[in-house]
């Protein structure tokens, strides 16, 4: 453990330290034993309280104009603490300054909302219930064979109808039992249980043992009709290498060589510096990996980038399985749920790892360790433009760097990584894999709520959505989206008579809202200073965003499933910006019966957004009606969201990104059957 | 050269040889000289004439079944040569059959219809063009700097009004000139001339010169507002590195290396294996990569996948820029524009190349060298999934089988690249790169049509709309496609009482005819063998495509350049098979008035699809309203086209691949700052 640094100040976005951290934690507790002698508290997520903007940016603008440390404007170090008392009836943040040691806000959560589900809190329900004689018994009645091992995954309970405002706090939990053979890493989700134990932590006892249906759509998709043995026609499958048979042999080395080391430095901690792009690194329990002052050859471009929220709506009709619907960063957390990522498995080359803290129940520091690595690759050909008359080639390679965080959640594993290019984009590219979540099926049946992909194994139909927050500041703060579009111009003798033009129709935003993908008129959104002019074009300077199309939300539009997502309603939403305005589907999702304080009410403040500082936030992702090919893990899922330049620079700004040359490249000629002949019109390669 | 070959008969997909090509030409020589003494023809295009299926597929059947070469079906080696006469006012296609000697078909373009620009036509008319003394007068009269050298592009004319159907043959020429300096790599594209000659190429003579207009949306974006000294504002815009600054020096080597090789292997020619995977590589003057009998661990996959045309519509109705549309599949060819890769330019690792064949106008062969390459690629983590309760992760890497040729079509560049995968994807990824097609502009000025990107330099808006031609053997020949789509079940009581659900509706494509993307309802064209049954799901075994929703040809419906590219009109279309149904955008599109034997016209024929040997076709590409940072070299703009087992295996199928270990990927850590702590709650990884 480092104690608390002397001399400089950190860096407002410094990443919080252990001593930080547990400082903080410290000053809670001694402030609650203070005003509430004897109340017992735990610490469920203890993170950096990023300074307001009015501070922070001031600090960042001196910083990049080169302004020494102690010269910038001071800027508060803050910690915000949640922590919770009386078996999470009360869930309350508090910040805390660490220089002064007071508490500078306090928030608790209102009636009928609920704090995250920490991993402490899981663990302990998890066990609980396994040992709850109620469910004992279930288990006992389906008739497994003796030595059977049953785990728990204590899931959110997500929602029921919009019966009552004043819940309980919840758990559902899904039970699975190991393959016969008992290994510990066998694949769990190949043996559902037809039995939901579900969970109430307020009161800390199990209320009921939910039945799940197995029926398929040839009985009506009726409960229970398997009989005594319900889980006899499931078999083993399993996923991880001690189980299989050995692997293929055909796969040769493949290795990423950088002689020189990596292109990029990474100074003050979480400062990075990469062929004129800089930014930082930011790291917290909820949203994992963030990316800060963004500047591009000292130009500002984003203040801050980050994955806001997560929906994943299940589609199942039948009660309990209608309820699950996860929030996997505001339920749980991508930062609490980010993977120790290791050298040679999830990277190839030069890999450079970022750590974070995390808190443990009683507020001590558990280290986070690298959660987010950074690395370069190739990106294939950048450029090419071959000279007909002369044949010769110019190509330059694009090379891309990498910042990059794997999260597990539960049976699903979600890998997102930013990628800034030298072509000025940055892309955000999103992979799911992992395993499905499965629910048993009676043998021989199917089902129109998802697909069976192994024998007793049905994997429910449902979506991702994900809400990417865009925080830019395009040349400075005031900024505007455009809304382009290319149109058709009607026929007509003077303007187009040959009925081949279209024009570019720009439509600024003016006002907080939604706005929706629209493909078939090229619909994309730029985010511009109108202030600032491009020399060249004249048109304001600025990137643009393609939303991808993916279908919304599709839960019915009085649905609890859906009310609690507004923010996966439409594809695109612009909002003004205020202090703490960071969650799309709200500040607590956890069994929420609606958003709110997400986007939706963000946007309902209706706003000016033109000129102004502004935020954009993506919905993206995808329906995922199972293949039988996702089983038992499944193979990446892509999706990838581009930010790119438009007349925000004066020409490619890749131009002078070196040729791509063998001497430096070193590749290797495998064979070349087909002999040469002397005669060739093509030119050849100028490296 | 190598001399026919003796002994074994070549397979009947083996690439074209030299020596088959020259006899194939010169049969076609003796035949006219005795049908027709003193006709003095040029041969514009000689490739293999692909076995109609019939033929060709018992062999690949066999073959696939172990069946020895000589004991498999004969099939004929044919050549299709295509030659003109009379100033292109004849062009006929030979099919000869090599074994016979006997010419096995003749095919005449009907009047009105026009062959393509072959590259030694347009040579030789561009320097007809600059030398014509009307075409040196009307540059004389631009007052250009005394020592510029004018450059000329011979462009296809497109197509003006439907006015008549009997057309010369025409040339647009693009004049433009070479910086102050006058370097042989200068980028003539910042310096166009307003004016466009035009050439009848029947006649062999200059017919016109038209006048580009320059003017900007201030003055009604008139013709020629700029006096005596058009081109006095433009300045150099250069990409080739001899004339830029050096370039940055920041970026460090990145090798790829394979110290045991690549993990393919190329017999036979082309036959390449790999990861499962099996397919023969094709390359011809028109389509240029083709990909045939792809077959999986022996299961039939798809009988032959290419890109069949593409269309480049421009989007500025001021004549005679109006008539700008690139065929660049018919009008030019992508194997006729392939370019010859270099080792360590375009590509890292261990790297294979095909060459081929193409022929100079008097039928001899020239060697096309490394047209397409063949190369793995590490494709990030392939699947992972981390076992929350032993904390074991299990993580494979992707890696993935690369087959790549790049065309230089004039100033553009399109890279392809179809990517085989061990999840069992195969994708075909599309970049367009090199310079934008330009203009010249008043200074000062804007257009509607069009974005300013440097000075005096308009780059019009244009569309560029691929066709991608899947001819599939899912399990066999008898497929169909079902249309999937994602329908919220109403609300009621009984079955949807949460309002969560929704039912994937399929609708089987009975008839040939058009399809089109609706992400909105998250549409799929699932292509399907029903008389196969996946085991574990039931439903029938196939591949999915889900079409990209990318704006349609926007010209409109009456117009020209819409009839010339109906295949652009939809984003799907389904046939049924037909020996010779290649190209979506008819046999000749040169000068097409409108399309003519393509897609539009195949579906027509309205023949029943379902259970049939059917094709799929899929329309994808993009509006291109250019950006300042498209110029003077444009960044690549990918996309990419997945097609994805869909129940066609029992599982995952990268499940067997090897684990991705430090041992075997040997990555390099950077340097790690923050202290590590004995307390974590995070697993290690099992390599």
């Amino acid at each position: 453990m480092t104690a608390p640094e002397e001399g400089p100040r950190p860096h407002p976005l410094a990443l919080l330290t252990d001593a930080e951290l547990q400082a903080a934690s410290a000053l809670v507790k001694e402030l609650v034993a203070t005003q509430e002698p004897g109340l017992k508290i735990r610490f469920k997520n203890i993170s950096l309280a990023e300074p307001p903007k009015s501070l922070l940016l001031p600090y960042l603008d001196a910083e990049a104009a080169g302004v020494s440390q102690s010269a910038r404007p001071f800027v508060p170090r803050c910690v915000s603490c949640i922590w919770s008392a009386d078996n999470e009836r009360r869930v309350t943040e508090s910040v805390v300054d660490l220089q002064t040691g007071l508490e500078v806000k306090r928030d608790s959560i209102a009636k009928g909302q609920h704090g995250s589900n920490d991993r402490a809190e899981l663990r302990r329900i998890g066990e609980l219930i396994l040992n709850d004689p109620m469910v004992l018994d279930a288990i006992k009645k389906l008739n497994l064979p003796e030595d059977t091992v049953v785990q728990c995954d204590p899931w959110m309970y997500g929602a029921d109808k919009l019966c009552a405002e004043d819940t309980h706090k919840y758990i559902q939990a899904l039970l699975y039992a190991r393959a016969p053979g008992n290994h510990p890493d066998s694949n769990q989700y190949s043996y559902p249980l037809p039995i939901s134990p579900r969970y109430d932590i307020f009161e800390a006892k199990m209320i009921a043992i939910d039945k799940i249906a197995t029926g398929g759509k040839e009985d009506g998709m009726k409960y229970d009709t398997a009989g005594e043995h319900p889980m006899a026609h499931c078999i083993p499958g399993e996923y991880h290498p001690d189980l299989l048979p050995p692997p293929r042999t055909d796969l040769k080395p493949l290795h990423v060589v950088q002689p020189e080391g990596a292109s990029f430095t990474v100074t003050d901690g979480n400062c990075v510096s990469w062929q004129k792009w800089r930014f930082r690194v930011g790291f917290n329990y909820r949203e994992g990996m963030t990316v800060h002052d963004v500047r591009y050859d000292g130009r500002p471009v984003f203040y801050r980038l980050s994955v806001s929220e997560m929906t994943v709506p299940y589609g199942d009709p039948r009660s309990p399985v209608h309820r699950k619907q996860a929030f996997d960063l505001g339920d749980a957390g991508a930062g609490s749920c980010a993977n120790q990522l290791s050298l040679g498995c999830d990277c190839l080359g030069s890999i450079f790892y970022f750590s974070g803290w995390l808190n443990g129940e009683d507020g001590e520091a558990v280290a986070a360790e690298n959660v987010i690595c950074l690395h370069e690759q190739d990106g294939g050909v950048g450029w090419k433009h071959t000279n007909m008359r002369t044949n010769h080639p110019s190509v330059v390679r694009a090379r891309n760097l990498i910042l990059q965080s794997i999260i597990t959640v539960g049976n699903y594993e979600y890998i997102f990584a930013w990628c800034f290019m030298q072509n000025g984009n940055v892309e955000l590219e999103t992979r799911a894999t992992g395993i499905l979540s499965t629910q048993l099926i009676d043998a021989g049946k199917t089902s129109d709520w998802g697909n069976v992909v192994a024998p007793g194994v049905l994997a429910p139909n449902h979506q991702h959505l994900f809400s990417l927050r865009i925080d830019p500041m395009m040349d400075g703060q005031d900024n505007s989206v455009l809304m382009e579009e290319s149109i058709p111009v009607p026929y007509s003798e003077e303007e187009n008579p040959f009925s081949n033009a279209w024009r570019v129709i720009k439509t600024p935003i003016e006002s907080s809202g939604p706005s929706d993908a629209k493909p078939e008129t090229n619909r994309v959104f730029k985010i511009v200073n109108e202030a600032v002019k491009n020399k060249v074009s004249g048109n304001p300077v600025g990137y643009k965003l393609v939303p991808q199309p993916c279908q919304l939300i599709l839960a019915g539009k009085d649905s609890v499933a859906r009310r609690r997502a507004r923010f996966a309603e439409h594809h695109l939403w612009v909002t003004k910006y205020r202090d703490g305005d960071l969650w799309a589907g709200g500040r607590w999702t956890n069994q929420s019966l609606k958003e709110i304080d997400g986007v939706f009410d963000y946007a309902s403040r209706n706003e000016g957004v033109r000129n102004a500082d502004l935020v954009v936030w993506l919905t993206y992702g995808m329906t995922h009606n199972p293949r039988v090919e996702d089983f038992p893990v499944m193979p990446v899922e892509i999706t990838t969201i581009s930010l790119k330049p438009a007349d925000f620079f004066e020409r490619n700004p890749a131009l002078d990104v070196p040729q791509s040359t063998q001497a430096v490249n070193k590749s290797v000629l495998a064979v070349n059957p087909i002999p040469t002949v002397s005669k060739s019109f093509k030119g050849e390669c100028n490296c």
